[in-house]
């Protein structure tokens, strides 16, 4: 666990910093006070740190406009500005330091935005892909920390299709293509079939995508696989599993990747496996257990 | 002259902040490169600093978003959150500092979002008030940093009325309403009837309103009358004159006030100069000289 840096010369603020805090001083809410202190804080120093300019702010003021502007019901260009600047993957650093540490349950990782409510419920090992694509075992065990098996929980994924979209964002994909919801079984098995997934960028035609290109950047985001699990009596597991062979997976352009989420789509050349599971010869085999924490406050 | 604050423990970043940081070395571009580092590494560390949660930063996600959304044409939501939170001034302090130091030169305010280019050119002492106010004559002389008369040089000026509204504001208003541009006269002389400004409050029905109802900060403005000074040869000066004494001199919603700024409005019952002016008896006499800084590179 690593200690949070306390900067001793940050209390020796400008004098307009000081004004503006000083005007703080009536704010009942205490948490908020703490936030737009520091806030203020940073802003100020940044701006004195790059000794910015008035024209270069108005283009930061032009860019957070557009920002706001590309906003709708479906799209969320400020998440993605978040995602982009690894503030999204940091705030889960924060929190997971705070109250999980040492543990031995799965990482988590970025929801994202295109999770949907509603997947239909599919019985163990069926085939989620309704369109094309290299055929996909996913299979394992969710255990608890301490090994033993969480029976009865329900494990939702989601994946892009080939094209890189996600079902709902592509009226051309079948309803719930390579999304559905699966229960463990007694010994907390779980399995499903699918197809191994593709790298695909983030949206670019918004004022993110023009940021990424000015600074070098690519929008790819490795192929991956999401994972939503819940039981009673644990937290909720966000995550995701990535592919160990994909180009992008030591530069995901919104940071989601942890190594312990990489994972290698084995080739199983096996015939009675290829039969039993009703894929072709060979089919890609990913086997991935995962561990749930209980939720605190829960019994033990 | 005030040194840049540096923060050696600043360079002992989170590893997600390092992360992030990494990608930006194939950026081209080093000016924004240099921006977008000290960005990052201020809103990764104030994030840290606060131990930030997902939730409170959802709720900033749709603060911004709103923000985003509030901005159109005439309205812009964005410039009013910089000033609110002392952006504005500080970048205005910052990029002084810069170029005049030790001057005698007037200093600077902020433009603010009612400036509208086109106002009327007006003779010597013209009266741009066209509804109600207390009368006031406003007059001095423009001089360089040696003292020596500026002539021929443009004053623009504009104010609210009395109901707190910028004539551009207000389809209630008659045009040209409180605004004109002055021409100073051979030996810098200026002079113009308009009336006492009263504060007024900044725009309070979007998120900045909200923002700083929740921070118990007022969004008054203390009364002032603009100025915009032009001449060929000096830097154009973006100033206004605060009345010494409004009740919000000392609590500017966006940190416009410079004590060198604040003028007495002195009242005048000598009854040559009502008659010589054409105004009531008494009535308020500003006196008040504005010096211009020579443009870096002119001739002198």
């Amino acid at each position: 666990m690593r200690e949070t840096t306390h900067h001793p010369a940050a209390d020796a603020v400008h004098p307009i910093t000081a004004t503006v805090l000083a005007t703080l001083s009536g704010c009942t809410d205490t948490r908020l006070k703490e936030i737009m202190t520091a806030l203020v804080k940073h802003v100020h120093a940044f701006a004195e740190e790059v000794q910015l300019t008035g024209d270069e702010w108005r283009r930061g003021i032009e860019f957070l406009t557009q920002t706001g502007k590309k906003c709708d019901g479906i799209r969320q260009e400020f998440i993605l500005l978040s995602d982009t600047l690894g503030l999204s993957i940091m705030l889960d650093a924060i929190h997971r330091r705070d109250d999980v540490t040492e543990t031995a349950a799965t990482e988590n990782s970025l929801l994202g935005p295109f999770y949907r409510e509603g997947a239909h419920e599919e019985a163990f090992g069926a085939n989620i892909a309704r369109t094309e694509g290299e055929p996909a075992l996913f299979r394992g065990r969710l255990v608890d920390e301490a090994g033993q098996p969480v029976p009865n929980a329900l494990i939702e994924v989601w994946e892009t299709a080939n094209n890189g979209m996600y079902e709902g964002q592509d009226p051309d994909q079948p309803e719930s293509n390579l999304r559905g919801k699966f229960r463990t079984g007694p010994d907390g098995e779980y399995a499903f079939r699918s197809i191994k997934p593709t790298p695909y960028p983030i949206p670019t035609d918004g004022p993110v995508g023009q940021m990424l290109l000015a600074l070098g950047r690519h929008p790819m985001r490795p192929a991956h696989v999401h994972f939503l699990i819940q039981a009673p009596g644990y937290d909720t597991l966000t995550t995701a599993l990535f592919s160990a062979d994909d180009p992008y997976v030591e530069s995901d352009a919104v940071f989601g990747v942890k190594p312990s989420l990489v994972v290698d789509y084995v080739r199983n050349g096996s015939a009675a496996d290829a039969k039993a599971w009703d894929l072709p010869n060979p089919f890609f085999d990913v086997q991935r257990d995962f561990v749930l924490a209980r939720s605190q406050g829960a019994a033990r």
